[in-house]
């Protein structure tokens, strides 16, 4: 395996040709949202139906951001003149005419809801049925499941995160003192089929992190034993799955847990990504307490994360060496290396390399 | 009537062979004031006698910004080394020696004071009598008017400003609250003459904007006629008068009234713009009240303006696609597509297009 | 002498085959420093032993700052994954794995510790024996002298404050009522002597500039006489020795004095400098009072420098005329001018030329 693959992480380094997501589905309203999107301007909204749309966020006409506008009915209405387009781009009304003037449609984006998230393609639209559906993240709104989630806009490319959260001998490093998994020191073994790629490594009984231990019901210091999967089926999105072990659990007691951990990248305008993370754990209601403690701890360990990486990538687009010089490759990026491939891949399918 | 000329507003898409707005001559004091003007920076002060003068903000000897400095009798003296210069930005001492480098005279730009504002030629100085005069403004310095006005720095390209002020059939989507002169829903005629655009448009007695109507003694709700003319003299300023007719006047009372709105822009720095705004009663001595509710009405309606512009030039900035596509036309954009043709043949007449 | 070179102040115009200051020795601390120094990023830390280091700032792995980590003996840890790096740039130890990898080194650059300064070479390392050593700044650290002393961040280009310090004829205008030596207005006579750029001049009795009298136990009034010797031993320190003679001393009393300004500059990022200033007076503890006088005074004086260079540099880079157009050479120039040609020598002898 190279230790040569560059990711790209200056310039426009994302696939077109794929499922990203959007918005967590609560973020879509009757209000319009302004979010830019693969480097585009994007709106998104629901009509009075419930049905998500994302259209171009552009008037055709003199250009005004649609977002700026309101909904009425399945329409937006643009704020500067009033023009109304309905979910598929159409333009449906200029108020100050009786006809529609050809080329006023603008681009309308398929989306998919699936869970908490939705999902948006912004690629050839010829191109939708060849490549993988979404990820099914219906487990987020499963009420058998608790889940903590949250939202950065990360000033980084997406690629540092999903090699950052496929390689996670960083912990004992970034968030010695947050995460506190500090047994994570060796490399797991990880798997490629196809573009999904996997980790799996098992760990000994030890005191689980406190970004999850009490949502579990452990105490900071009782010993579990873990066994680690990571996941990543799509380039959008990665799972880091804590199966948990109680190894004397008190009689009648449940002895397994799995905490799910998700976290889902979107590029946004260059240089910025979409980053949502969530933690679920298979425990229906788990009590608010245990729940606010873990999302406080999980924020506290993250922005270690968000620092870091603004600080690389901004150090990076400050340096006058840029991204010409080489990484050096340890046995330890096996999974994130497999990031590179399959990114690499889906750009050559897409006839396009890395630009920076 | 091609609706595909573009507009550059992402470029450099000014004439210079023309007069623009410098400053409202209060700005211009005995203390230099400085402004980027067709993006480049200058020097604005009041010679002693009073005489408003204008020079390239920039020493030829290290390049000091002379605004840094003082004036004294007609002469700007420069904050780093003391040299002198004069109204016609002649090097008239270097303190440290007694002769004049050759070389050491600065670009002084021609200036027009009338009414309010002061106007400045920076093309080429041979062209100036073979082009239009400063617009008469006289009236803003008439005491049978009553004047209210203001300047806002805007962030984006003047030609959103101008052709935004030409076509007010916004006003019911954009204004809808504010400006309350929904009634503004059809197009108006326009023609042009030579360089100078006009439209004309008529409507049945509906209660007059809160913007105008207290400073002519109607109440939001009386009834009014209007007829709406719009002027552009000059690709520097418009005017937009609106002609009130009171259908049912108070025995002996006055029944006629003129708002002529004024709309200057001037290029500043790449994707800004100095925008002047007047609203001019031809009324004396309105009462103070009424003034200051026009004022406040009439920045409340400007805020939307600025802000949707603002982010409509940002937004394309930002947007890889940038100007490339084109923007649809439709029949309500007749005065600002005349606009497009007198920038053009403008932009035509000193050997250049669009640039961006 | 021509008065058309160009100083390159919008590009990179500064050589790297010579010693420049890295940072102050007291900043310089067990707790890592990022620093940009010659547009690239270092991080400074010292080792247990106290010995300072200096290391490209940029993990060769996955290219995280390594000022973000922290010391550890001699090496620093990377904040990431926590690989080790020795004092010089040798990768010591990957966690993960028992092999380091090839071209796991980084980057060190030599430094040197004079005084209250520690300096940094960043060039040709086969080139350090074939050029000046730092200049010896022991004053500054011999209890037989009282310093005050500062920093800036500035952003403007280096060459600017060297200009401007060796050119003092703009006392009397820029900072004519903070220093108020308003009699510096002539030229002293400037020479080269190699790389070596000296000036020299007398002065009649005259209050000495505030910044400076307390310190020498004078009065704000009191006439004493100067000779101003300034020196550039370097382009990245030059000194201004201020020689004060009283002519009418107490009976007893010392009636020399010599204070020595200090002006460091380091280019950090395009168009920002580090910019280290000491006065330093031959004379032992002088009081609190009088030291704290000095440098609000100097720091009131400074902060108009920086202001105006400021100014000039962000107005310079705005202008779309650049620095195309020629400066105007005066006498009083001389010293500076003399930077220009050893600034030019300088970069042909690394084979470069300004850029912009």
């Amino acid at each position: 395996m190279s230790q040569r693959i560059r990711n790209g992480f200056l310039g426009d380094n994302y696939p077109r040709n794929m499922w990203w997501v959007a918005a967590k589905a609560d973020e879509i309203t009757t209000t319009p949202l302004a979010r830019w999107i693969l480097e585009l301007p994007v709106v998104l909204y629901r009509t009075e139906n419930g049905d998500p749309v994302a259209l171009d966020d552009r008037c055709p006409h003199r250009w005004a951001p649609l977002s700026e506008g309101r909904v009425d009915g399945e329409q937006i209405v643009c704020p500067y003149h009033g023009m109304r387009f309905g979910a598929d781009g159409g333009c449906q009304l200029v108020p100050t005419q009786t006809n529609i003037p050809a080329g006023s449609d603008i681009a309308s984006y398929p989306l998919r809801e699936s869970g908490a998230f939705v999902w948006i393609w912004m690629g050839d639209p010829a191109e939708i049925d060849n490549h993988e559906p979404p990820v099914d993240m219906g487990y987020t709104a499963d009420p058998d499941w608790s889940v903590v989630s949250g939202y950065y806009d990360v000033a980084c490319n997406w690629v540092l995160i999903r090699e950052n959260v496929l390689d996670l001998t960083h912990l004992p490093f970034l968030h010695a003192t947050t995460f506190k998994q500090n047994d994570w020191d060796s490399i797991p073994k990880s798997t490629i089929d196809g573009d999904v790629i996997t980790y799996r490594q098992s760990f000994d009984p030890a005191p689980l992190s406190p970004l999850f231990c009490h949502a579990m019901g452990f105490s900071e210091t009782k010993p579990v034993a873990r066994t680690q999967v990571g996941t990543m089926p799509s380039l959008a999105v990665s799972f880091s799955d804590w199966h948990v072990t109680d190894p004397e659990p008190a009689p009648g007691a449940r002895d397994e847990f799995l905490m799910r951990g998700c976290h889902i990248v979107t590029p946004g305008l260059r240089g910025r990504t979409h980053y949502y993370w969530a933690a679920a754990f298979d425990i229906p209601e788990v009590d608010e307490h245990a729940i606010e403690l873990s999302r406080r701890n999980v924020i506290e360990a993250f922005d270690e994360d968000k620092h870091l990486l603004e600080r690389l990538q901004s150090q990076v687009e400050l340096d006058p060496r840029g991204d010409e010089t080489a990484e050096i490759g340890l046995a330890a990026d096996g999974a994130g290396l497999r990031v590179r491939q399959v990114l690499q891949r889906r750009l050559e399918a897409e006839g396009r390399g890395f630009e920076s």
